[in-house]
């Protein structure tokens, strides 16, 4: 009987950001996992976190996550660099379910992409001085260069995506970033969620043989893959199919206005948003 | 006894900011008020408040200003333009002192300087949605244009503060705002305390005609003429007296890291940031 209510359970993903760079991630899931069942978490009251010590991070991620974890998630996906970067062991020891982070997965198709062994990642302040890529990259016996690229976020949601301005700061980080002994790196990991909205700049702006990385695609394929080893979860193969498409539930929770999170969100999911909550969470 | 211990008492003068901007305004004080006492508050644990909902300003805003008041703050001064604008009036019920913005002052000093009636008002997101300086101007007879420019403290926290992109960005939006009616306008305001830094890069972008305001000097002032009225602070005459500068005791308080308040901070307030204490507020 179990077995039987098992295989009709849709499996619930939290998606935790600090805001709605990680509705890119969201998208990505919805992309790969169509069947199940997902609840956002955007805290949009108390981003950025790129800019913030590990203690506040740590401090404002393991709240957010408690709360989508009380709310029914089944596996919880941080899509947010900076919080894997500094809180995923915190999280993964207070949630009783399976936790994906960013960083793995990215640092993982890296890995697969780089024939060089060299890799340039950027991130915000708060993941490059972490630098919880570099260490992930070299565990895989590839070397990294990190930068922090902190205006990037402001200029995305200045809405500034195709401008000229843009560009000419993406070149000032790239240039520095691929200079010297990075100059035969070939990957560019993407490590921040809002930066895949710049892909077409970051293509302009890199050298020509540089693949560029987006971790929100590559955690999705590793959501997908624990979802299958999972025996509490295996029960909703169908989650993977395309009759599932379209059938998802989505639930939205954002800490600051309902109406800012919902214009700004769209933008990054690539679909209307509807069903958003606001949350005050007590620290 | 009582009138002798008063003449005695220095004030303890709280100044309130989302962040280290407010140094502008305290850097201010100090030269108007050398001989008073101060308490910073730097809530950047959850900065930058300029993104953010007129709610959620207002909370955070709130409760940073009860625990200077709980301090021992004779006078409060609101040193950010985002709390101005959308918390004042909450602030002013709550607190049992008198509190100070930085919005009037800086409208005044706009309006005693503009010829032709017509200014150019800069800010944040939210302290230009609040239109709050619209009012305070109009109030004065004085036709204001706002523009956002949600780049410019990005860039100030970059440390680009002589960047030619933080000028191309800060043109932009320039153009903007004196084109049309507005070319006329003969003032520009600073509506937020990240933009003193940015004064030279201003000052070569406006166009010739344009006097610079600075609210953080005219708040300062403003500071100086109600502590100058109020009974209850007036024995402390003598905070007014070259002879009392550099006895100032200053505490400061920030909501993240001590560390990158104190390292951020002395930017802004020109001079070492010694005694500095993290705390948690509870939201």
């Amino acid at each position: 009987m179990i077995g039987a209510d098992m295989s009709n359970h849709k499996p619930c993903i939290g998606v935790f950001d600090s805001g709605v760079g990680g509705l890119t991630v969201l998208k990505a899931l919805l992309e790969v996992i169509p069947g199940a069942d997902y609840l956002y978490f955007g805290d949009t009251a108390r981003l950025p976190y790129g800019s913030k010590s590990a203690e506040t991070v740590t401090k404002y991620a393991v709240g957010a996550c408690e709360y989508l974890h009380s709310h029914g998630t089944d596996l919880l996906v941080i899509a947010c660099n900076t919080a894997t970067a500094l809180a995923l062991p915190k999280i993964e020891r207070v949630v009783g379910v399976g936790v994906v982070g960013v960083i793995e997965p990215g640092a993982q198709s890296a890995s697969g992409a780089s024939q060089n062994r060299k890799v340039v990642v950027i991130g915000t302040d708060a993941t490059i001085s972490s630098h919880a890529y570099l260490r992930a990259l070299k565990s895989r016996g590839v070397e990294a260069r990190e930068k922090a690229c902190p205006l990037l976020v402001p200029l995305v949601e200045e809405g500034w995506i195709a401008h000229p301005v843009t560009e000419q700061v993406a070149r000032i980080y790239l240039d520095e970033a691929f200079a010297g002994e990075f100059e035969s790196a070939d990957v560019l990991v993407l490590g921040c969620t809002h930066y895949p909205l710049l892909k077409p700049i970051l293509r302009r702006v890199a050298p020509a043989q540089v693949k560029i990385v987006d971790s929100a695609e590559s955690t999705a394929r590793a959501v997908a893959q624990q979802i299958r080893l999972d025996p509490k979860l295996s029960g909703a193969e169908s989650v993977n199919e395309e009759r599932g498409r379209g059938s998802s539930h989505i639930r939205f929770f954002a800490t600051d206005s309902v109406q800012k999170f919902r214009s700004l969100g769209e933008r990054f999911l690539g679909r209307k948003i509807e069903d958003v909550q606001h949350v005050d969470l007590k620290e």
